[in-house]
């Protein structure tokens, strides 16, 4: 399963994730490169990781999901302005999917957005310099905000069986969190906010350590936890984010998708009252529909555990490209090999039958709706 | 010499250069990411790469070294309001080294700006998403200008014998060009930028590549104008770097650098009349002085070829830490120690000898100017 591998050179441009000796000494083979930070992709047997991720419970080191933090008199106006959503209505201790759009409603980032407190917002980012777009708009804006990225570095446990591992790790309170929303504590004097979030369909939460001076130490604390619950080290899980219809941003987004090309249309609300960036170029989208979508691909191949695309591949029609497939699997759970791909919005409408080019050939595939069922 | 390595798990969140398939054809054996895409950063013989470049002529991959093309009426204002430097005297053909920074004076990036025409800059940047900044900037600004990162995959060839072979594949026109200026021209078809450039002091060209259809062919091209003079793939240098003093920005510069504290002193013009962005804050540091200067470690200790830093190490003073060095490496040309650190000001001026720790402990350094000589 480990083809189309190389090896990275390291260098002080990249940094280290403050779990990063917890996750090789746990076996961590293999890297990718995410907002300049080492994030460990797999501990060597991914069919084992997507096993322990489904049937029982996982730990990812995602300390590469950083934070852009906002904070500061003029920090909710500065949050909303960079939010392509209603962002009125929340409060402390409660996070929010958001989309933030360049001018023209080009999506530039899927952030979980957290309300610390009334003057203080963590955009929990996706790959790409956010900190640059937040610094820029809110200077500019003449913001009154400090934008600064703060020593904070998620680590995920998920799975159907993190939430008791997790209460028992942190408390029963833990229990009670509904979706993205998280509170404030500390595990043996470490600094943690604990939020029900992380990139799976499994359940689970993302502990974000707020010292990290202290990454080892924490890592080693959710291992002993869960060892009676037969917890594994993993990574964000390929195959079960393309099953449960995941986006990855940067991946299965092309260059100038907006978010209604992005899967992301329920998390939009270009008709609100506030202004934000983007709104204009939203309207118009929404008012024409979008011209491509994030579509499901049911591929008639049985292409077994070897097919993990590490490039994009073209979706045609006939002899012309309507779309790009950004991942192809064989799901264990559906039993058949299942894709994801942004395809031009009239051929998903036509119901028509595309093909994709693959390593060996090309397969045919249907189009379907995410996420898999 | 390869120590500190992981295998790179590929995503089609990395991007592939226009090159790769050539360079992996060559022996590309380890890559770093780079602005989001794959650069290839050794094929396996450090040494013979270094020799090749500073004794005869180096081809490099770097596609990574991502263009930002600001295009419209309002190019010459939008490109001046993201330099900090005067911009005004340039010509068509002309570029210049230049520091981007934020509204506090902070060093955001090194490119070097091409000046294609009066309405069409280039920004040849480092490890950053610039195209966010800027993108940011010239929309709030409401500067008529189109931001956009186009197809131009530079290749760049390096070396003693770089201007013969450039010469003699080009034309011998390009043995005119002056430092960063460039001329557009066509090889066998293929749309080509030359510019006299590149991340060495061995002197030579990057050929900014217009068509990302055709890398393998343009590698091949100068491989095989190359062969008699002795050429062989390579990367960007760490150790030649070194020697040279040049920048590398995000390993060199901590979080908050100043281009003051970066060695980029002579780059920077806070007090033209033209407007851009951080110049009061430019102003302040110049009156003040830097805080921390960009400096060269003689460092007592043979350490031959094992010490290529894949992470920052503290600088001592006693039991304070006054800064960070970012390279150790041995100097086949010196045939000594060097580094490259950035140190608090005050231990600089007073002439202290510090200490720097290693793999094998903790080793004598002292301070000196850069480029080593």
């Amino acid at each position: 399963m480990m083809r189309g591998m190389v090896r990275l050179a390291l260098s002080p441009r990249i940094r280290r994730s403050p779990f990063y000796d917890a996750t090789i000494a746990a076996g961590a083979s293999d890297f990718t490169v995410y907002n300049k930070m080492l994030m460990p992709m797999s501990f060597g047997d991914l069919r084992g990781e997507y096993d322990a991720l489904t049937q029982r419970v996982a730990m990812w080191d995602v300390a590469a999901e950083r934070q852009v933090q906002i904070s500061g008199p003029d920090a909710h106006a500065c949050a909303q302005y960079l939010s392509s959503r209603d962002l009125t209505t929340m409060v402390e201790g409660q996070g929010k999917y958001v989309a933030m759009c360049d001018h023209d409603g080009v999506l530039l980032n899927d952030p979980v957005l957290l309300k610390l407190s009334g003057d203080r917002y963590w955009f929990s980012i996706a790959d790409a310099d956010m900190l640059l777009w937040c610094r820029a708009i809110s200077a500019e804006q003449g913001f009154d905000v400090e934008v600064s990225e703060p020593d904070v570095s998620p680590l995920a446990v998920q799975g159907p069986l993190a939430e008791d591992l997790v209460a028992g790790l942190i408390g029963e309170e833990v229990r009670s969190l509904k979706y993205f929303w998280f509170l404030e504590t500390t595990l043996e004097g470490i600094p943690l906010v604990v939020c029900r979030s992380g990139w799976s369909k499994q359940g689970g939460f993302e502990l974000f350590l707020q010292d990290g001076t202290r990454g080892t130490e924490l890592w080693d604390l959710v291992a002993a936890a869960g060892a009676s619950y037969g917890i594994a080290p993993g990574s964000p899980n390929h195959v079960e984010r393309v099953e449960s219809g995941l986006l990855s941003f940067g991946g299965d987004t092309t260059q100038g998708s907006n978010p209604y090309e992005a899967g992301m249309a329920s998390f939009v609300q270009p008709n609100i009252d506030q202004d934000f960036i983007g709104k204009a170029a939203l309207q118009q989208v929404l008012a024409d529909g979008p011209t491509r979508l994030l579509v499901g691909l049911e591929v008639g191949a049985d292409i077994g555990d070897e097919w993990l695309l590490p490039v994009r591949t073209p979706v045609l029609l006939g002899e012309t490209q309507v779309g790009t497939a950004s991942a192809i699997v064989w799901s264990p759970r559906l039993e058949r090999t299942i894709g994801i791909a942004q395809v031009d919005r009239s051929v998903v409408e036509a119901g028509e039958s595309v093909m994709v080019s693959g390593q060996r050939g090309m397969h045919t595939a249907s189009i379907t709706s995410l996420p898999f069922t």
